[in-house]
């Protein structure tokens, strides 16, 4: 290579890292490891080959280093590599990419958690509520909070606001729209969340409670602001989101707007191929608890184990991990199991998720005639279960 | 159920229906299938057991239907489920939940195409100059377009300029900004567009050519347009953006700016996860093809079989097909196998991907002391293969 750039002015980052730790599978020895550990410090930098790479400041400031190389088992090895600050720059999209953007194209590559450091975590404020904060607007302190949806798509607005009515008589303590409901024409968006918000608000002044109705603004960018504005405005108390489908950066700024200070649910639809692989993809404690608690959510919905889908007891546990483990400023968040969950298993969830957790029942609460009776009965069993729990 | 929906207003749907096909694997019987199918056209819309949907109004016109089931082998099956066009609204972030929001978290579940009604498609512009209008705007007609990156990341704004000039001297039509290049304080966005564009124009000056400079607009939300209208005032010829960061809706949203009127090409930057478990996630041509198309790009950057990523020649002939195959009155789109492609390889990539494509070479232009020169050799092959492949 010649000296082209020989005019160019020296690299002085600041020699500050943050790490990520990925687990490579269908590695057959420790020289193998190494050089695909090696790979990913290039791929996720400069993608250029290393002998090309022009200055030495290049490749010593700005290309990752390999920290750790430990073998897992049989073939999988966990690589830890650390990438300067300045490469992520201050922004969540960039980060994304530094972390996994071209090693998500490879097979074999998992990344399974990061740690940023102090200079790079402050470009992000992260949830604004968290666990004690969102606890704090319920006034709920010692049980698990109680989630479900309006559903099923295809009611009208008036219809989704009744049964808005009586799961808040019956003690839910956020009610959210099912994650399907956008803007549909038979179900507008202002006209649904006009009434929701009334019939919550009125369910509230009943009963002395605090349930809050969370509508789902996922929608294209100009329209996620418009309409969480509206929603406040018209008296929703949380917002649903999902980042897979309108970008976790898009989820960073509904958090950080300070015109809406409102809880943020993210919903993981068309996030789910990034963990079904246990060999390539972003864990589930990463993507569900660390990705989206860094770009701000307060809660995070995933299917638990037991349900209709098929994530394991272990997934679900590395999701708590990730919602609720030291990680800098950022506040611990919910974790939301859900996907099927069925009344009778209420006091195995709270067993095993323990009280920091907000169950979110579905369809199973439609059972039967009595919608409110469904509701207080959940929230006694719920109440019962946590007490039990609490020793 | 008890009648308590009955003041609801019925439901009116138009009838008229989108089309999504899924491949469903570990099926063991037809039963089987069926029921799995059956289970996607609840989770997909209503997301509640069909035991206890309120209305038979909502079974009917928005629970999706099934339209065709068939064996694929031994234990994988076709599925091809039609939903009512008004579950999708007028949103690509709706769309996309609706063909494969929840299922993306389903084991056994890949999504291999869809195919829009035309009342759905009005709703979505698609590429505004595909592979004619992107011909059109660099004068080339008959040889594959020929595309590089400034890398790699570490130089300063001033050296990738020297590097564009060169390019563009050379003869390259797109020159883009590695994907890694970003905001950052090494080397800042507005910076590296002023210099690069200004470079890239005055070798056009020189040689009369129509080289264009591409530069990274991926960022959060509000920033992509700012940086968008920046490059386009600073002579930008395109735009690179990676929607698996950004989200799909925020290509369509650069892709519709009337303001902007630039040819766009995507990169598949954390796309990846979505294809690598041929059972589950969105399939190869569906993703890098229609997804992107549908969304606004002209040209769809995939790491091509035979480089340093692992497609196979089977996995990129589904991306040309579902960038150009007949889908509406959306415009094909180009191709742009990349990767690690190596300078020898050109004549082969030509033959297999034909004259409609879009190479993109990276590192291995740099190998050697004369970039301009290699630059030439390259455009020169390609003209020679095209030339043969013409017959």
């Amino acid at each position: 290579m010649s000296g082209i750039h020989a005019d160019d002015q020296p690299l002085t980052l600041s020699g500050e890292r943050f790490t990520a730790v990925y687990h490579l599978s269908g590695v057959a020895t420790a020289i193998q490891a190494r050089q695909r550990a090696q790979d990913i410090c290039l791929e996720q930098t400069v993608e250029f080959p290393d002998e090309l790479i022009p200055h030495a400041a290049i490749r010593e400031q700005i290309v990752g280093q390999l920290a750790a190389l430990e073998p897992l088992d049989q073939d999988r090895w966990e690589a830890v590599i650390r990438y300067p600050v300045e490469v992520a720059g201050r922004e969540l999209t960039q980060l994304v990419n530094c972390l996994f953007g071209n090693s998500s194209i490879q097979p074999g590559i998992r990344l399974v958690r990061f740690d940023l450091s102090e200079r790079l975590a402050q470009f992000y404020r992260g949830p604004r509520f968290g666990q004690a904060g969102l606890r704090d607007r319920l006034g709920v302190r010692h049980r698990p909070l109680l989630c479900t949806a309006v559903k099923p798509m295809g009611l009208r607005p008036r219809a989704l606001a009744d049964l808005a009515y009586r799961l808040a008589l019956g003690g839910i303590d956020l009610i959210k729209d099912d994650h399907g409901l956008a803007d549909q024409v038979f179900c507008p968006f202002d006209e649904r969340v006009t009434h929701c918000a009334a019939a919550v608000d009125r369910a509230n002044r009943e009963t002395g409670g605090h349930t809050l109705y969370v509508p789902n603004v996922t929608a294209p960018a100009p329209e996620i602001t418009r309409r969480a504005r509206f929603a406040r405005a018209a008296g929703a108390g949380g917002l649903l989101f999902c980042p897979g489908l309108a970008g976790l950066d898009a989820l960073r700024a509904l958090a950080d707007d300070d015109t809406l200070d409102l809880p943020i649910l993210s919903h993981p639809a068309f996030q789910g191929s990034f963990t079904l692989d246990p060999r390539s993809g972003v864990a589930h404690g990463c993507l569900y608890g660390q990705l989206n608690r860094l770009a701000g959510a307060d809660a995070t919905i995933f299917p638990s184990y037991g349900g209709r889908f098929a994530f394991s007891p272990e997934d679900c546990r590395a999701i708590v991990d990730g919602a609720v483990r030291p990680m800098g400023h950022f506040r611990p968040i919910f974790p939301v199991p859900a996907g099927g969950m069925r009344l009778e298993r209420v006091p195995e969830l709270v067993d095993c998720y323990g009280r920091d957790c907000m169950l979110l029942i579905g369809g199973d609460l439609h059972r039967g005639d009595d919608l409110v009776k469904n509701c207080r009965m959940l929230l006694e069993t719920v109440t019962a279960a946590a007490g039990r729990s609490q020793d």
